[in-house]
């Protein structure tokens, strides 16, 4: 396993702004209907039913598009709620097939697991052109696959908070980097198992922190890239945080939000002259 | 297993309020005096011995009804308890028999539980409607079982903010959806054993979610149902906390509060021309 | 194992007040100087070098009388300690012996955890007249052992926020109960390898929840029993936090501070006419 | 093993100030480029990547000097790091060689990694003179060594809010206290597994707790270590929270910055009349 080389952005991504925000949700492998234990789909259960069209109705009132990243599995099993993303004018993006840990696979089943991924969003008319790996737990194996099966950038990293170019051994792909703090998981108890151990953030800390860091973010002049799952983010405290996250961004100035894949591209490919 | 079919409620449940809020209290089963470890028995018995008087008294100061899911170990140990519930005006439901998971129960020992826990409650003279599974974990044999035995809803799912209709393989059933942000005990430990591995939130941070979440669902038109404890909501500053939601949603506007058994039959009958 | 008889307390221990305050801290039994793993013995050590010569400051600044339950090992160990917290004026109580659980012992060890720590305590010259099980998991056992020792009180169970009279097979005892919500530990990781896994609250969060608390106790006629450890309670802003809470209760009017020994007295003993 | 003997510092540690502050930063043992797991080493390049540069601009912007406690390993990988620390003013000390437990190794293996570790600083051109143990787990043993190496300070003990001056085996050691409640990591997952069972505590919540911690400390005349990790503190919200606690210090009054060495030789060595 060779180094991979990086290097700054092709292009001007900030293009005049202090700081960009990408707003992405990361959609959940809920089980087929009238499969499994009752209490865990009805958990996971809120996220598609209740979370994506409450979310999709809050981003057309503020009209900021964002990025989905989508498993294979749920692709094949929600074909609708991809279509209605996209006929919002937001980004289907990959996160893998079976949405679990790379980690845990053979690099054989790692490329399987992108390729029917990949292979189950086309099959749907999406052509994603960036990719986050389940439980942000990239490998570099499945990092140096990502130009050859088609895929311009990836969003799981954290070694940075500004956007970088990274040349792999299959082409070059833009990173867009993550952070816990930026998650809201993190706040929230998303397993039913963890329901008893683990204490749900109020929605004003959330934004608290959110906030604090997106403004301190215009004085870094650094990419913000929220993510989101409808699960959580769709509840009603948590969808009026992510508007006053908006109004936050515009009244204090300097903020563009933008889709994963139009920023990507800015930092991928260096524009001609 | 089948899937089962879930449809709009049948009346009109909202009836001019922006949204409705149900204020549930799970009764424990505390072990019977004199047995058991001192330690555990003191903690769990602060519920009925405290909580229980001191809610009562809140909810006839703020004219309040509510609903009380009750396992039937403790309608047959603490019938005076339900007998007060009762006799203030307020509903008393099923938490079961023995007040522990389905999940870890067979079939037929599911069965068991639901009728036992019925049956008990009706030695009372108690005739309740509606059932919460122990935990939240309902198993879809018990949700099948519910309109056999004579209950009409269900309130353990978390799929919705929103009420809903079932059809179930023995009849059709309401469900008033719950949430781990709306509960009290994941701000708070609740076993003996928890105590040093779980921060109290204050009840100030608790207050400000509550409100948060149902200031937000005055605009998805959601359904609000609290789910509290008594040994953990008849602390003095919890009950002052809840007198002061129920200050919040009536300064708000638009906030109706109701019985659990009410509003599901408003969501399971068509009502009639 | 028979039931124990309660009943309301003996003697008007409001006397005129809203609530009353009785602040308790918990000494711990620490390693031998020289002996044991230095990080550890560094961590608990500040209790006793820094965290009670500071609270004891505060205590007379304020003017206000407080109570301390001491392990024998530890009054053995510290015997200036002891006397240094005895000549300004506050109470020397009983935590047993080795300051361990209970309930881990059998019969006869925990009878004897009893009678050495007390007896460690008289030679000392202290004539303690209460007991607080090491991390509040008193037996029934113990309890019935209190009256025969010739102790008068505890303070270690949960199930009310107001004192109350116990017969016990040995004699009658006072009961002056805590709680997890009155706890500084509960906010503060408090062993050296719980470093990693819990977080801190902020001073100013822990205030919020003491005073709202004790805010509420003034309606309710409550007991506010705070349960603080030299360790945590001995830091800056804790000390601070400490002195704050008694502003706040004076501030607010009709909370008496006052030793659990004076107040266990009223509450055991029928005053003669 | 015999007990260490301790004393006031030599000199006058406080010079007219209310409270001194040293801001610490302890460096991770990041993996080679290019070996390990791509999502671990994704999430601690952040430190070195991002991190120290933007706190190393802060510290210069706001004019205050830092000490830097850094594992052999990490100066043999990254010498240019460190260079750039210590062309800033800032201190290099010593946090041992491969930056793990102490408490896991043999007294052999112990003096070797402090061997180690001095000799990887020194033959990059840093003199040390103090030392950290990782994850502040000190032993006695290595205490023992410190002087023999030619150290003269430790910053790894809690039993103290002041310095003190210890009496070894070795020779004079000046002790520079930390405390849990001002480490950054308590409030923030550090590892990448840590992720999904410990929440982000917002950025103001963090100040707010160390703001409270200094200003009592400026009543109790004390020494504020605060204990910070580039892989946290360098986030956007982080490094502004930072510059707003020395803001807090210099507005409030009475608070001097120094780095640890010039306050460790008043602390150990008396002023010659």
């Amino acid at each position: 396993m060779e180094e991979i080389q990086r290097g700054a952005p092709a292009g001007d991504w900030l293009a005049g702004a202090s700081a960009v925000a990408v707003i992405t949700f990361e959609l959940a492998v809920e089980a087929p209907p009238g499969r499994g234990d009752l209490s865990v789909l009805s958990h996971d259960a809120y996220g598609s039913r209740v979370g994506i069209p409450r979310i999709l109705q809050l981003l057309t009132r503020v009209g900021v598009p964002a990025t989905f990243f989508v498993p294979g599995v749920t692709a094949t099993r929600a074909p609708h709620t991809l279509e209605a993303i996209a006929m919002a004018g937001h980004e289907i993006a990959l996160m893998g097939h079976a949405g679990t840990r790379l980690t845990a696979m053979s690099r054989a089943e790692q490329t399987e697991d992108l390729e029917r991924g990949l292979a189950a969003l086309r099959e749907r008319g999406h052509n994603p052109t960036g990719y986050r790996a389940p439980y942000w737990q990239l490998t570099q194996h499945v990092l140096e696959q990502l130009s050859r099966v088609g895929l311009t950038y990836d969003s799981s990293l954290m070694d940075d908070d500004r956007p970088y170019r990274m040349r792999t051994s299959g082409g070059v792909i833009a990173e867009l980097p993550v952070h816990w703090s930026l998650d809201d998981r993190e706040q929230h108890p998303f397993a039913a198992e963890g329901a008893m151990g683990m204490q749900v953030e109020s929605s004003p800390r959330v934004l608290e922190q959110w906030t604090a860091e997106l403004d301190a973010m215009r004085g870094t002049r650094s990419l913000c890239v929220l993510s989101c799952h409808p699960v959580v983010a769709g509840r009603p405290s948590r969808v009026a945080m992510l508007e006053q996250f908006v109004d936050f961004a515009r009244h204090a100035g300097g903020v563009r939000f933008e889709r994963a894949d139009k920023l990507a591209q800015v930092v991928a490919v260096p524009r001609r002259p």
